[in-house]
């Protein structure tokens, strides 16, 4: 649903397509990403429709995107981008997709240099053509001459996926002048509108995860912000980002909305184990002199990011567990060991055990990567601006020990739907400052009342057990307390 | 003269010393990093007393700094914290330095590992202590009890020296209960009175190396700030830097005091190559709508830094010639083609060739690594809040090949004093935004006089040429208009 949104979004619905929106990776592949090029993922047809593919069949449903991007692995033994199966047989055939298929960048090369499954860039080239994938990010489509030449595919092929580009072309304006996106003027980019929605939804993704009463904090307190993800602008934009020109890290969004003191530490690095020790001393220091301590730890897009980008370069990106890196754990014991009020904001794009912090911390926040404003808007969750409202939507388990290995593409014990441990946090967790009731009528009705003393927005998800848990609908209202 | 004013702030002049300031490193090494633990630095008698010693004994004589560090090389043979020559004979008997010498970390292992002096940590430890270098900063020490059981050093040798490492701790007042600075309360870090000076000294740090009137800029301007220094804040930092809990890079510096609208692109990445061709294209797009272009270049601590911090890993922290990076030359040559009225700042710790930019752009601006308030800084210069005062205190040169190799320490054709080619911008160098004039009366008295519409701070340089030109005096003055 949140797929459907944003594709509509991106292609407008106005004579032109603003902006061709484009699925991916289709299909079943979110790691290893360290051998992503060569990785053959094997699902049974039931987890494959149930699982992997309902969201991009959802998606081409509801809001038609213009394309669709192959993945680089093989499914059951057919690389992705080049898969009758996938391309041909389900996506065209089955669900009727008419938009275009486009490689991920080097996966047709990946089918000769390290899937194997041909023997030189003719035979890829050929391969990802003849089963619909037509446009390719990489060099290989000059052989298709060759291809043609050696009666590997058809020129009628070609020609038919050059107008279907073509077309898509068309379709963007590009051969018009009355293409109306043309005239959208520079300064449109960061307009108090644009910056009144970032600030909008970075509120509403900040997950309360743990209060014990201490939030919101009154603002006059002497508060030392603590931690190498406070003051980061990297940790506001996560991956495949644009450059705002003004932003908030949390330390400034503190800094800008509180009246009391704010002493701050950075601590330790995000994840060097050879931190200096001064940082380390000043960190002790500061929550020793203060009132409340805000901890905010947690990775970034180089400790969880895409192979070639991350720094954690024996993992290719992948976390190799689920703790914080040690340095961060040892700053964290040690500022926990000054027993001052602590609240900790765990700042990352996926989950991290926080079975300790459950325990040890007043209060957790979850602060996924929130963008230019991120830090207004956990500032404003901590003051009580705003009430959190935003939900987990992951499972927050506490060791990868609890799941079976990633190269192990069943869904059995994984997700809120078929995990049979006990996740630190689960699937839809998520607090408000405020005291909300649920009374369920039916299965699709139900009377929700703010009980509490503070305005909220809610998040209600309906579930259905079929047999597993199931989320089949969401729906955020806001609700004036009393 | 910096540095003694330097010490003696550092120093203070109470009851007890506030700190123990340390000159460093004695002597004669500033390059290149990768082989500094065994590199052989050759200088004449001339040049070692007239250049690489002559600050060192300024200092002692004047400020009585509390400790001198050995450096890591060797000194005409003789390894600098094990150094008969520099530590018994110079620093002590003949300058008569009685405070203690401590080794750069590691040093004293070079003695065997790197500089093959001796054969083992007994007799490493032994040659610095019994030259002086009482204090080490590595683990050797522990074999002074070897050492003496082996007769390298003598008991009483090793008693005067924790006598006097003790001494100093006392005069620091680690025994004592009424030290004053232990009174010193946490908030005096980043008060009201820090960060004006903070403010007034990145202000006068700023070096203006062309303008051909485009400066100060109204403030009214479409400003186009483009540039991978523009925003930040390590480039204020430099290294071995504390970490700021309020800053302005320039982008916010610009941002918060201009009244016209501010577009910005970072454009590239600072050093990488690969840069994403996205905001390579905003760049050029910015500058295309904008009024003036200011473009951010420059370095960064880990492209000129010390071996080990530096991502530059070929070239240990070492530049490997004066060019901007390949990649922000290709941004600076497409934002050039624009045409617009451009102000070019170089933000780094050192020379790098600005030919080019003194010929193609309107102004040029040379930054240090200007600390927290760097960027509100710049900002008063550019808009004409603050008139520019800063000088060159190195040579900026063309090329690398104008000048002998890194290795040679001869000081022949070397900086301001006998440098025989012709520099971009030479040592001293700097302009205000006013017209000033020098009258010279004889050799030491200077009439000054401000003959134009802008107060400013204006920096005199005394010269003597004995017989090649010697800076021999220098004084900051403020001059109101007309």
């Amino acid at each position: 649903m949140l797929g459907t949104a944003f594709v509509k979004g991106m292609q407008g619905d106005g004579k032109y397509r603003k902006t061709d929106a484009t699925l991916k990776h289709f299909a079943v592949h979110s790691g290893p990403e360290g051998i992503r090029h060569s990785f053959n993922s094997v699902v049974s047809e039931k987890d494959l429709r149930e699982t992997y593919l309902w969201a991009f069949k959802y998606c081409i449903d509801n809001a038609e995107p213009a394309a669709v991007m192959g993945a680089y692995n093989r499914l059951n033994g057919e690389p992705c981008c080049g898969s009758k199966t996938l391309l041909q047989d389900i996506l065209c055939d089955e669900w009727g997709f008419d938009g275009y298929i486009v490689s991920d960048c080097g996966a047709v090369c990946d089918f000769h240099t390290h899937h194997r499954v041909t023997e030189d860039a003719a035979e890829s080239a050929a391969l990802a053509v003849n089963n619909g994938c037509i446009m390719n990010c990489g060099a290989e489509y000059a052989y298709l001459i060759a291809a043609i030449a050696r009666g590997l595919v058809s020129e009628e092929t070609i020609t038919k996926a050059v107008e279907k580009l073509f077309e898509a072309r068309y379709r963007l304006g590009m051969f018009d002048d009355d293409c109306e996106y043309n005239d959208i003027p520079l300064d449109v980019i960061e307009c108090k509108e644009h910056m009144e929605t970032n600030l909008k939804m970075a509120q509403e993704s900040v997950v309360l995860l743990k209060n014990d009463g201490i939030l919101p904090l009154k603002g006059t307190e002497h508060i030392a912000v603590i931690g190498p993800n406070a003051d980061d602008v990297s940790v506001l934009l996560g991956n495949y980002n644009g450059t705002p020109s003004r932003y908030s890290t949390i330390l400034k969004g503190i800094q800008d909305k509180a009246s009391g003191h704010i002493t701050y530490a950075k601590g330790c690095d995000i994840s060097n184990s050879n931190s200096p020790h001064i940082p380390f001393e000043e960190a002790i220091i500061a929550a020793r002199n203060a009132d409340v301590v805000i901890l905010c730890m947690g990775l970034n897009t180089l400790l969880e990011g895409e192979a070639g980008d991350a720094y954690n370069a024996d993992y290719s990106g992948d976390k190799r567990d689920l703790e914080l890196p040690p340095c961060q754990m040892r700053l964290y014991d040690a500022v926990i060991a000054q027993g001052k009020p602590t609240v900790f904001f765990n700042v990352t794009g996926s989950c991290t055990n926080l079975s300790r912090q459950d325990k040890e911390c007043n209060a957790v926040l979850q602060v996924f990567y929130s963008g230019a404003m991120g830090g207004e808007a956990v500032a404003d969750i901590l003051f009580g601006n705003v009430s959190p409202s935003g939900r987990l939507p992951v499972t927050f388990y506490e060791s990868i020990d609890d799941l079976p290995p990633f190269e192990d593409y069943s869904m059995e014990n994984r997700t809120y739907k078929f995990f049979k441990g006990k996740p630190v946090y689960e699937f839809g967790y998520g607090l408000t400052y405020s005291n909300i009731t649920e009374n369920w009528i039916d299965d699709k009705t139900v009377e929700i009342e703010n009980k509490g003393y503070i305005d909220t927005a809610y998040s209600v998800l309906r579930y259905e057990y079929i047999p597993h848990k199931n989320l089949c609908g969401f729906k955020k209202i806001f609700l004036k307390a009393g």
